[in-house]
């Protein structure tokens, strides 16, 4: 067993020199032919799904050889170190936004955020003063950080865009550079370039009020602000996008069929949106050799949410109708799908809607109707 | 924070004496207060999401800590760690049950097969003379084992179903208790429970058919043998499955889109096994708290998958034809995909069908038309 | 009005000589040159959407005229006459087959019928009696009248398949080639050649039990009578179809989504329809140019539908949860879509799956449950 | 000619001796009860299917009886008369609006159009002048007329929105109450109310360009035009509607599935317009008992559509890989189609997308591609 290991920290990480030096340089004569080959196992995007972690490892000890083992070769890790990812639309702990940027952190990722301009002052805030810091423990204990925060308004892509109303009101006047492609500049500028984006915007003025009671004014801002910040995301950022790269966002089953309460061009935005991904997951896909998709996710209790009014409604209905049942969803649920749909196992996942609900959407009626009192279990 | 790292160490893989002298059991009086609360961070089924490694660690010294947490805190685990999966339709060392089976014991799981009576005398000498050595090469370098081997034949439920001949037959009269039941049986009886379930079988006698030319005899046995199959593997094993178990199957756009040649009602029996994920994940989520998935995977080069023929145009197509082109659909992609929606990760996601295609199956048309020719980059 | 008519009936109908005789010959003159391209007016497959009817009409007088224009040129027909329909599945005077079976019959077509064989008898002598009489009236008054009812069971293809237990059942005995292939060869012989075939077939022997409980006989029972019916007669009735023909068949929203209730894999058989459709609809659409639709219906008060148990609750939650619930499905109304989608107008339709349920199949949720209680206008 | 239609109605109906002695007035008295009850059959919404003429044929003389039977009994009728239709969004006799205004009044609706300001005048002259005639031409050789044709801009939705640039635009200037609202207002006054309404509107102004270089103004302006335009027009005629109207538009594949070449956003706005259609069907369902349903034609080759370039590329590709290839798709097919929907014959079809395609969208695969050459027959 620990030979074995053996064989995999000298041959795949250590300079030759070191390896003799460390390992008496007898472990490549013991490997199996095999091994060799398993060694040059590939995923898609020509990367080892060996943790690199390993590299320093066998520097020390056998003994730390051997944990390495274990570690990496126990457990299919979602490995995103050295990635870098840039998560649209995180005002605060709750959210899928925020439950995305620590399952991304989690893997590895370092997370930049870009927060909406009227957010941003007490977001910034609250994470400096550690209002967060019980929702920021990460699974080792230590606490996740991020890379930069940056403001943004995504409804805006370049700064000609920019009304002076907006420019000159209070809550923007302390920022600047925050439309889309301003935003992308700086990370290129600051990072150099990316690997993953999160899109967890939506906006909707008047999704309280029926289809038939929204105005253009609301719908058009919903799509604009829902759908639309989207496509302008991969527009600038599929071109600093590192090979393999993946783009996600966030939908909801009211794009594809009726629930109502979901109003304001909200599920109009949402059913562009789905389309989109498949659109831009083949365009961008061709062009830069990157992934497009997009989670269909269950009612969640977050603030945000809560503003649409009917969430806890949908809430209550998703315990009663989904096939599970038991409880209620949990936003590190969706954080961590999309971190696995932005990762080198999903590679040949692209142009998907993934459903993270608790299974609510295969249902064909709600089985809590009191007409089927006593028949339906629930 | 070292502390923890240690333990890890010692408790999976040193020997308990050597567990005893490094750990100095102070571990949990050095973890910082939100450390505690990630420790309780639960997943879905409520069993922690937190490789229990790293609550040890780190006893031992500063790099070791960083490298244990670079590990265990700086990548996503799917962690099946002691979880037990039956994997049905493992007969050689290619395709996606072989791949799954593999990803799957990456991931930690314990791999028990169900072979098809007919394929196993083989598939046991070979695996046995080690001419699958090669693709049981695990990252860590160790060889995939399997825990057992079951013969079985999922077009049996009980042993009433088989006919005289088969009983007879030279490639079954060796073996007994093949059917669906029995297998279930005998794992509970071996192994007590189970935790995934893994259905990947097909067959379509008469595949090369056009459905027009298909007779009925053809037609059942490709629903009986693709499809009610995995009903069958539902009713028996979701029994005896723990809590927050999983179910996956594969299946194939061409049960919901027309692609000429994959025939003989297979097209059928996979539109059938999309409609049965449904209404499994209902049922069994109900009854049993599990989730049942699909995937829908990219045509494959394996030997089962030539059979059908037309697997080799499928995949140039895929190649012309799909947003991501640039390479062949790995059986890995599938596995690791698999692995994921069994895994605890996954916890809100059932009913689904998830691509795993390259994305061929958001196309509208087919860009490799002769009709596109300079018009759409391929 | 009467001279517009009169215009209809010369420009169209009558030949030159006739024209001058009886309607004093100065119409024709005043039509403008483009009516004689309105004559050659094509629907796709080449026959005039012209109701050949009125050809005779302007011999006798012009009131008649008057009437034939307001018949003829002020609606849009659905024209089937000269078309012959062969309708399995009908048994009583319930139910879609019977509907589907009338709206054709009001077309214009000739229909024949294949009735299941141990329903034969009971049904003829229903017929002859009388008992069925009100159910027969055509909006003229008339009686449909059925041009031969031919004893079907679509469970077996060929003489051979029938099992000595089944020709000697009481219930059989007295019939003989009853099955697919000889029923089409009989239709052959009879009529020569056929134009829309209707497939209102639907058994499944454990309806009644949730998949989970189906046994494998069950669910194979299910889709060789629900579903491979359907694939045999497409078989054999397109190679005696006129080009331009028709194929339609039933299906429910229970193979798309979970209807709890709708059991013993009828729920799976439908899936495989509404995929076989599509199927069905490229493969026999090159090879013979017919086309092939399906209609998902909302639940009907069917004797046979009640025999499902719960479909007097699914009428109830349909009428609380469609968007049109003011009122229970009528058979006709599908009898209506079913003979437009047979008809030269839907010319352009074809591998459809035709939604008519008030809408139903639209909703993301069940708006009668408790939870949305006076927040949801039902 | 005569004897033809004699033969038909003698070989269906009365043989020829009895029919010339029988027509002596008295048929009503002959009628068997259930006649009466037929001619009271009710459509869905209380109106009755059966044409208004046939019930005061039979008063007169058998032979008119025999016609009338042959009329109205033998076709089932696409019954429009005493409706009324407003159409938006034709602009010449070309396409989609056309022929569904063609086909509605041939049903014998009254049409009412709403035309695009800057198409008005040329529209409205090339009516006066004669250049539509040949397309005007009805069954009965006479011509279409439009009962009144408003200048519209479905941009708009009341007068304040309407840009002063606008306004004073030569091509507006002439025109006034252009808006969504203001039309709606004015049909209202001038007819009191309205049964059916088309939207064949669309408008991407960046529509060559893919989404990656499609601006945020291109995008709206897209979703705007060609989709909220017919949310607007739902909001404003809904009121104002019978009930069992019905709304209808039209959309396209490339909203569900990617079809490089129509870009721009217009993908997208077919998207939201799906998804619109089905929450329309529930609110406009439940608040008007109208119902709204929308149309995924294929190709056609129209003026308005060739602009958007790929267009004939489409139809030569719809030409060599969909199920019905033998023709192109004729404007008038998906005219009987929409006709049909909007009808009482589709009384219980609410939500529905329905496709009139030759069957393009049911294929997984372009059957033309270069590798299947020789294996698929086209």
């Amino acid at each position: 067993m620990a030979s074995t290991s053996y064989t995999q920290c000298a041959s795949r990480i250590i300079t030759p020199t070191l390896k003799s030096s460390v390992h008496s340089g007898h472990t490549v004569r013991s490997a199996p032919p095999q091994a060799a080959r398993a060694l040059s196992f590939k995923t898609a995007f020509g990367k080892s799904t060996v943790p690199k972690v390993s590299q320093s490892f066998c520097n020390n000890s056998r003994a730390l050889c051997v944990s390495a083992k274990a570690d990496s070769g126990n457990v299919l890790p979602i490995d995103l170190r050295g990635k870098r990812a840039f998560v649209a639309g995180v005002a605060d702990d709750q959210g899928f936004g925020w439950a995305i940027s620590k399952a991304l952190t989690q893997a590895g990722a370092e997370v930049i955020l870009g927060t909406w301009v009227p957010a941003l002052n007490i977001f910034e805030t609250s994470l400096r003063r550690g209002k967060f810091d019980e929702s920021r423990v990460l699974s080792d204990g230590s606490l996740m950080e991020f890379a930069k925060v940056y403001a943004m308004d995504a409804v805006y892509d370049s700064p000609e865009d920019v009304p002076e109303s907006v420019k000159t009101n209070k809550r923007y006047a302390a920022n600047s550079e925050f439309t889309v492609s301003e935003v992308a500049a700086k990370v290129k500028e600051d990072f150099g370039s990316i690997d993953i984006v999160v899109h967890s915007l939506a906006n909707g003025p008047e999704v309280a009020k029926p289809l038939l009671e929204t105005s253009r004014g609301g719908y058009l801002a919903a799509v604009s602000a829902s759908t639309y910040s989207f496509v302008s995301m991969v527009q600038r950022f599929a071109p600093i996008m590192n090979e393999g790269g993946s783009f996600i966002s966030l939908t909801y089953l009211a794009g594809e069929r009726v629930v109502p309460g979901y109003g304001g061009g909200m599920s109009s935005a949402k059913a562009a949106l789905e389309s989109d991904t498949k659109v831009l997951a083949w365009e961008a896909g061709r062009k830069h050799n990157v992934r497009v998709n997009t989670i269909s996710a269950g009612p969640l209790g977050s603030r945000a949410a809560k503003a649409i009014g009917f969430i806890d409604d949908m809430i209550q209905y998703s315990g009663k109708c989904s096939p599970l049942s038991q409880r209620e969803l949990q936003a590190e649920e969706v954080g961590n799908v999309a971190t696995f749909l932005c990762s080198p196992l999903a590679s040949a996942v692209t142009g998907t809607c993934l459903y993270v609900d608790h299974g609510l959407h295969i249902m064909g009626l709600g089985v809590d109707s009191p007409i089927f009192a006593d028949k339906i279990k629930n």
